[in-house]
C-alpha cells in the first residue's frame, strides 16, 4: 500500500519531486539542533496546486505530512519521528511567484524563499522585510514559528508584518485558502491567518505568504554598553527608548560568561574590553533614515554616561560590523564551550535581570558544573538563556538530569514569573510536554475545534489537541 | 419569563446596573451613526466575574447579549435590533483595574476605560497607547473594531498593540478566559487572542486588555502639502518614507470637497490656502523624541521642492493644532454639507487615487446630485470614501437607490481593486450584507466551528457564521 502511495505521488509530482533513498533524506530528517527523525519520503511540490494535489493523495493514502521549510527550527517542528511513517512535504521549491508592489510596501511571495534572498532582491528599491535572525529561514518557516529575532524591539515579529498567507488545508479535498492579502488594513471579519501563524503548521500548510515591507534604514551604529549593575539595565533602556524612540532598532544583553565563550572559541572576534570582560553588556543600536545613527546615538550616550554614572559604567563604539559580531558569534561560542543545554525564554521586561540573578544564585547547587551563559533581546523580554554543562557533570549525558533541570527552569519561568517556556522558536516535539504542562484545557479544546474544521487529516510534528 | 430573567439579574448585579425605563436604555440604542435600536434591558456590570454572572443567566435563560463599549462605532456593531427582544451588556464601569508597568511598556485594564483617559492617565511616564481617532471609544470597543486610525502607518492598529485580552464567552458557564498578556513575545500555541479581535464581540466579550504602550514623542510637526497631481501622491509617500522613516507618523490625504466642506462649515477653521482650495492636499507629519520635528520635515520638504517639482507643488507648514485642526473637521464639515453616505473603503496604497479618479468620472452620472468628498489615511491604504448626496437627489431620501449605490461602490472595490469594504470600523449589522456577498464558504464553516466552540449560545450585534 505504501509503493502504491508513492507511486501515485511520483506520477502527481514528477519523480524527481519524491525522495526515498536514505541518502537523499538525510538533510530533511535532520534538525538543526537536537533533533533527527525517519521520513518514509521527502516530497519537494513546485507550487500551491502540486502541494494541494499530494495533499489530496496523502489524505486518500493515510499518510501523515510534516511541513518543512528551509529546516533550521530548534525546537523539532519540522522533521519526523522515528517511525519511518510520516512524509516530509518540503516547501522549498515553492519560489516561482515573487511578486513585489512597491508602492503598497508589499510582497507576495512563495514560501520557499529564503529570508537572504528576500532582502537581496529588495535591497536595490530601498525596502526589506525586517525580521533579523542568525539562521536563514524560509517565509514559510518563519510564518509557522512566528519567529521575532534582534531587532524585535522596532518592527515586532513575523506576524507584526504578515498581511496576508495561502495555506492548503489537510483535508480530503486539499483545499487552498487564501487569507488576507496586500491589504494593510482590513476588518471584514475573522483574521484567519492569525490561526496558522506561530502553530507549526498544524492547522494548515503555508504555500504563499503577502509580506509588509519596511524603508531599509540609510545609516546605523551600535555600540557596546556596559550597565552599572544589573538593575541598570531597564532603567537604561527606557531613558534610551525615551531619546530614541523608533530610532532604537536593538537592545540585546550579552552575560559575561557568554561573551567570554564567544572570544575562547571564535578567534575572529576582536575583544572590544582589552580582556577585561564586564558581568554584563549590551549592544545597542540605532538606525537613521539619513546619515548621523553614529552622532545621534553618540549624543544620548554622552548625556547618560554624564547625567546617569549610576546606569551606564562605559560605552564603547565600533565598526558596526565588528560590534555585531560578538552578538553574533555568543551561540557559536557557547556550543563550543560545552554541552549546550538552551532555553527560548521571555518575561516581562523587568523580570528579565531578576530571574536570572535568582538563577544564578540556585541553580548551580542543584546542578553542579554548568555555567549560565544568557543572552538575549532585553528589548522585548527574550532571553536565551543557555546553560552550558561541564563534560564531567551528570547533565553532560543523562538525559534524566536534563529533563529534570528543564522541568525547574521552566516551573520557575511560567509559574512564578509568568514568563514564556517558548519565545520565539514555537512548539515542536522537543517542548511540546511543557505545552501539555502549561496550556488550560479550554485553549486545547478550541484547538481541537479548529483542527477539525481545518486539517481534520492531522499534520505537522506536534499537534496542539 | 422576562420578569424572572430581570428579576435574577438584578439579584446579581444590584438593581442599578439593569436599566429597562425607555429613557435610561436610549442612549444605549442608539448608535453614533444611522442605526438605533430597541433593548430589553441595558446591563452594567461591574466587574469580569459580574459579567461572567451575567451571561450565565442570559444563557441559562435564553436572552441574547449585544456587548457595548463606548458606543461609538459607526456600522452598528453594539446596538439591538428592533426586536426589544435583545439584552445590551455594557463594559462601561469595567474600569476598576488599571495597572500599568512602566518598565515592561503594557498596561492591564478593564475594557470599559476610554482612550482618552488611558493617555491622560500614561503621559506623565511619557508613554501612550498610540490610536489616534475622532472619537473617544472604550478600550474594549477598540478590540472588537480592531480599530486604526490616523497613526497606523507608524504604529499600526489596535491588533498590533495588544498583548492580551480576558473575554467572556456565551456558554452556560460564562467561561472566562485569559489569553495572552504582558508578555511582548510569546510562541507556545494558538493566539487566541486574535480571534476575538476585530470581531465584534460575536465570539466573546472582551472584559479586560493587556495593551502594548510606546514612548511619547517629543516634538511633532505637520504640513500641508500640495502634490502636483493625483499620480504624485504615492511617489511623494515613498519619497517621504525613505528620508524620514518611522519618524513620519501620518500621511492624510484631503480632497478638495471635503476641505471645501470643512472650511464652509467649520466656522472656527482657519483657510491655509487663502480661499484657493487645491484639488487635493496631504497633512504629514513628523515626530522626534526631542525638539526638531519641525527642522526635520522643513528640510525633506525643501529638497522636494527643489528636487521634484512634478510631485510637489506647494507646501505649507502652520502651528501644528491648528494643521490637524482642518483634518479633523472634514468629518464635521462633510457632514453638514448635505445626506452622507459614508464608505469605509481601503486599497493597496498604489489604488487609493485610481480607485477616486473612476468614481469622480462614473458615479455622478449614475447618481446625479451627488459629491465625491473623500479623505483618508493614504499612508495605510484606508480611505473614508464620503458621498454627499444634495437634498434634491433621490438618494438623499430614498433607501433603495442608497443600497444600489452601495452595492455598486464596493463590487467596485472588491471585485475590481481586491480592496476592502470595512476598513477599521469592521462589522456591523449595517454593513453584514456584504460580509454575506464577499466571504468564502470556507471562511464561514471555520466561524461555525469557532462560534460553536467558544460562544454557543450566540453573542453580539452580527454573527460570522
Amino acid at each position: 500500500m505504501t509503493a502504491a502511495a508513492l507511486t501515485e505521488l511520483r506520477d502527481c509530482l514528477g519523480a524527481g519531486a519524491v525522495l526515498t533513498a536514505p541518502e537523499d533524506r538525510i538533510a530533511y530528517e535532520t534538525g538543526a539542533r537536537y533533533d533527527r527523525g525517519r521520513a518514509l519520503a521527502v516530497l519537494r511540490p513546485a507550487s500551491t496546486a502540486e502541494v494541494a494535489a499530494a495533499v489530496r493523495i496523502a489524505v486518500r493514502r493515510g499518510l501523515h505530512l510534516i511541513p518543512q521549510g528551509a529546516n533550521t527550527g530548534l525546537v523539532a517542528g519540522s522533521t519526523p519521528d522515528d517511525s519511518g511513517a510520516q512524509v516530509i512535504l518540503s516547501l522549498e521549491r515553492l519560489k516561482s511567484c515573487f511578486e513585489p508592489d512597491f508602492d503598497n510596501r508589499s510582497l507576495h511571495l512563495g514560501a520557499g524563499h529564503r529570508l537572504s534572498d528576500v532582502n537581496a532582491r529588495l535591497a536595490p528599491e530601498g525596502l526589506f522585510f525586517p525580521i533579523d535572525l542568525g539562521a536563514d529561514p524560509s517565509v514559510g518557516g518563519m510564518i509557522a514559528t512566528n519567529t521575532g529575532g534582534a531587532r524585535f524591539l522596532r518592527y515586532g515579529d513575523v506576524r507584526a508584518n504578515l498581511l496576508g498567507v495561502t495555506v492548503v488545508l489537510a483535508d480530503e479535498a486539499g483545499t487552498i485558502l487564501t487569507l488576507g492579502g496586500p491589504l494593510h488594513k482590513n476588518n471584514t471579519g475573522v483574521d484567519w491567518k492569525q490561526l496558522f501563524t506561530g502553530t507549526s503548521g498544524a492547522f494548515g500548510i503555508i504555500a504563499e505568504a503577502v509580506l509588509k515591507l519596511h524603508p531599509l534604514p540609510g545609516d546605523q551604529a551600535a555600540a557596546i554598553l556596559v550597565p552599572a549593575s544589573g538593575a541598570a539595565v531597564l532603567p537604561l533602556l527606557r531613558r534610551m527608548e525615551a531619546a530614541l524612540g523608533p530610532a532604537l532598532t536593538a537592545f540585546e544583553g550579552m552575560s559575561g560568561p557568554a561573551m567570554q565563550a564567544a572570544l575562547d572559541h571564535v578567534p575572529s572576534l576582536r575583544d572590544p574590553f582589552g580582556g577585561a570582560v564586564p558581568d554584563y553588556a549590551i549592544l545597542a543600536e540605532v538606525s537613521t533614515p539619513r546619515p548621523g545613527a553614529e552622532t545621534l546615538l553618540g549624543e544620548v550616550l554622552e548625556r547618560l554616561l554624564e547625567e546617569e554614572p549610576d546606569l551606564l559604567a562605559d560605552a564603547r563604539f565600533g565598526a558596526h560590523e565588528r560590534t555585531w559580531a560578538l552578538r553574533h558569534a555568543l551561540s557559536e561560542g557557547v556550543k563550543a564551550k560545552g554541552r549546550l543545554i538552551a532555553f527560548d525564554l521571555s518575561f516581562r521586561r523587568g523580570d528579565i535581570m531578576r530571574f536570572c540573578e535568582e538563577m544564578k544564585a540556585e541553580l548551580p547547587a542543584h546542578f553542579p558544573g554548568i555555567t549560565i551563559c544568557d543572552f538575549g533581546h532585553i528589548g522585548d523580554g527574550g532571553v536565551h538563556f543557555n546553560l552550558v554543562a561541564d563534560p564531567a557533570s551528570p547533565l553532560a549525558t543523562d538525559p534524566e538530569q536534563e529533563l529534570r533541570l528543564r522541568d525547574m527552569v521552566f516551573d520557575r519561568v511560567v509559574t512564578r514569573f509568568g514568563g514564556s517556556f517558548s519565545a520565539e522558536h514555537a512548539i515542536g516535539r522537543k517542548n511540546r510536554r511543557w505545552y501539555e504542562i502549561y496550556t488550560p484545557d479550554a485553549e486545547r479544546r478550541l484547538s481541537r475545534a479548529l483542527s477539525a474544521a481545518t486539517s481534520p487529516a492531522g499534520l505537522g510534528a506536534v499537534s496542539f489537541a
